[in-house]
């Protein structure tokens, strides 16, 4: 079992050796560690079947909605996934070593500045052991020890895909200790985890706001917040609006319980006459609980379409509920979603180049589209392989966190014995 | 004046305001407003140094050192390098808008990721009124608003550069209040400074542990500190020592107060009783005081070495104090760098090339250095142009911050209606 009694602080201080390690691994390696990895889950896929079972039946899981349970469930596919998946981070590029920048200064220093590992990430996160394998791969392919602080309710599931990483490792040459489950705990053991200042490099809280709030309280470490999304959809004058109702529909219906899922439409007053009545029958059919604003209600027609309060353009729904307004101009839009957005994915749609130019210049978020759904601020749609999650924040990584968001640099510069005068 | 009755909180408000016209200004304006501060700064020089003058007059300024005077104390040549470090950085290239990535996803969207500002930025800092204008020229250039905090004892000084600052950018077409001087004031007024959430963008602090430890307990913006830094030399077993020798004393002595000299001088044991005495006595004369660890101490000859406490090999001494200790290996060294350094600077003097690869590859720091001194790890040095401080962080910026380090990014996506299925 990878869960065993070390404290926390022993745990990080293991996985700190590991990071050093790793830190030089080559590429093979560290792919023969995938490859392993892969294989082991697909070879012991019973193991893990039997263990997601015992978490599932365990009378503690009889707390969890539909839809979590859902989410902890393994099955024989999931698993097949999870080693697909582990292949597919096998075949992206090392980032470790890459040559950033090179030059020579004026006193004669040949300067590189190059790609390296942070060192030991943690990640703290809901019940979903498939996250276990995912942020596993990730790490050990960039270089890094991971910490992982799982849920009490995939304890076992967990344990059992933590071993076969850790025994992937050692089979391919590198520190089990790279890949370190912690044990079970609550928040004091959160909370120590978030202090291990020197040890801790990157600690990563999926999951809900309330788990934020307890780590932002005490962090001493350096913390990236996988962010919810308050993200819009804006109707300019000149959109296709038969591709409007399509992006406004998807982007709100397609998975409403995601970050990047849609939570408010904009709609430009120019055609919010004729374009309101068809988008709102249009989502009120998908099952769409729908609140507006005092301009946007009028036009709704035989649509139930409820008063929207000062909440409204604040809340992250991550249901099956939008909030619409109607919006003067592109500026108005833009002043909008700075207002209300929380920096994670915001869309026009529009045929008008100047509208384009001016709301994606304009939005102050992670990404902004022009004529698509906000859902697909995606690690993997934008091509990076995986991701540990989404970051609205503006320092290190914005977007998706992949594996090179999991990589800091250092200077190295060599000379024939420079001094400063 | 620049300095105001307003609260902090609208003063952050004025800056975000002006941030987001500034993030879209032309580099032809953003130079302008350079250019224009740097004519005013020689066109008012007299004025200048008469508030300078005010501030080293006011009874307040004689609780201070003769160091800090002298940081404090502008003369003519020094408003002159003020106005001449502006147009340096008016010369360098515009970081905003650069094409970091541009690829065609599976789905169809072109994705581009683009360096953007990132808003408003806050410095607080030390009684050097050229911070002033090294600060803003560096946040103008890079599409920021910045927002300062200086010293009481610079009130005077401060306030007379940053009403040049401000009426060159209305002069270049641009908002004043893209560099706004905060009233002085305390903890009070830098915690509210720290909490700015959705205003401040980025903090930075420069100068004193005390003004960190107080920021890293209230603030809830983002936060980039200025480090200090505990650096070593390492002395290699093929390293040539009368290089080692200049290299040494210079990483040393030739300025002891700031964050990129050295306070741990590593040798060899190969080559210890050959080198010891003569660096000891180099450094004696250079009025170096030494502490050494008991390897050390009896290879010192008649040379004065105090014996080295476990607070030694951690200690920031800025100031003419050097620890020396005799290490084994490289393995050695790079283990004492680790367990004691700040991830700062830190050099090898060595002939072997993989000595060398070893050691960078090894020390965990922001910037290491083979066959040359740590004094080098500096923003003009690196040929950034200027710096608004260095960072031992390894997220977001690490080693000098420059203006890329004031940037981030944004993903722009555009589509022909691209849903997700």
């Amino acid at each position: 079992m990878a869960v065993t009694t070390t404290t926390v602080a022993e745990s990080c201080a293991a996985a700190k050796r590991a990071a050093r390690l790793l830190a030089s691994a080559s590429t093979e390696a560290k792919n023969a560690a995938l490859e392993a990895t892969a294989r082991l889950l697909e070879e012991r896929s019973a193991e893990i079947l039997e263990a997601n079972a015992a978490d599932l039946a365990d009378e503690h899981a009889a707390d969890l909605t539909v839809a979590l349970r859902d989410r902890l469930a393994l099955t024989p596919a999931r698993v097949e996934a999870m080693a697909a998946g582990v292949r597919v981070v096998a075949a992206l590029e090392d980032p470790v070593g890459e040559e950033l920048e090179h030059r020579t200064l004026a006193s004669g220093l040949d300067l590189r500045k190059l790609r390296v590992p942070l060192g030991v990430v943690a990640v703290v996160y809901e019940a979903r052991p498939n996250v276990t394998i995912d942020c596993a791969a990730l790490t050990i392919k960039s270089g890094n020890a991971i910490v992982l602080k799982g849920s009490s309710y995939a304890e076992r599931s967990n344990g059992a895909l933590a071993t076969i990483v850790r025994e992937a490792l050692a089979e391919a040459g590198l520190p089990a200790d790279a890949v370190t489950l912690l044990a079970g705990g609550g928040r004091d053991e959160l909370a120590e985890l978030a202090t291990q200042e020197g040890l801790v490099d990157l600690l990563i809280p999926r999951g809900g706001e309330g788990l934020k709030a307890a780590i932002k309280e005490v962090a001493t470490v350096p913390v990236m917040y996988a962010a919810a999304g308050n993200c819009h959809v804006y109707v300019h004058a000149e959109a296709d609006l038969e591709m409007a109702r399509r992006i406004a529909v998807n982007a709100k219906v397609q998975r409403p319980g995601v970050c990047n899922s849609a939570e408010t439409l904009l709609i430009d007053a120019a055609i919010a006459e004729r374009f309101a009545p068809v988008v709102l029958a249009d989502l009120a059919e998908a099952g769409v609980e729908l609140v507006g604003d005092e301009r946007l209600r009028p036009l709704a027609g035989t649509i139930d379409v409820g008063a929207a309060t000062a909440e409204d353009w604040d809340a992250e729904y991550l249901e099956l509920k939008l909030a619409v307004a109607v919006v003067d101009s592109v500026e108005a839009a833009i002043e909008h979603v700075n207002a209300h957005g929380t920096g994670h994915s915001e869309a026009i749609v529009t045929d008008s180049e100047v509208a384009a130019d001016e709301f994606t210049a304009g939005v102050d978020a992670a990404a902004v589209y022009v004529n698509a759904s906000t859902r697909f601020t995606d690690g993997f749609e934008y091509g990076m392989g995986a991701e540990i999650g989404n970051s609205t924040q503006k320092l290190h990584a914005r977007g998706p966190i992949g594996m090179r968001e999991l990589t800091t640099f250092k200077y190295v510069a060599r000379g024939d014995g420079q001094v400063r005068g």
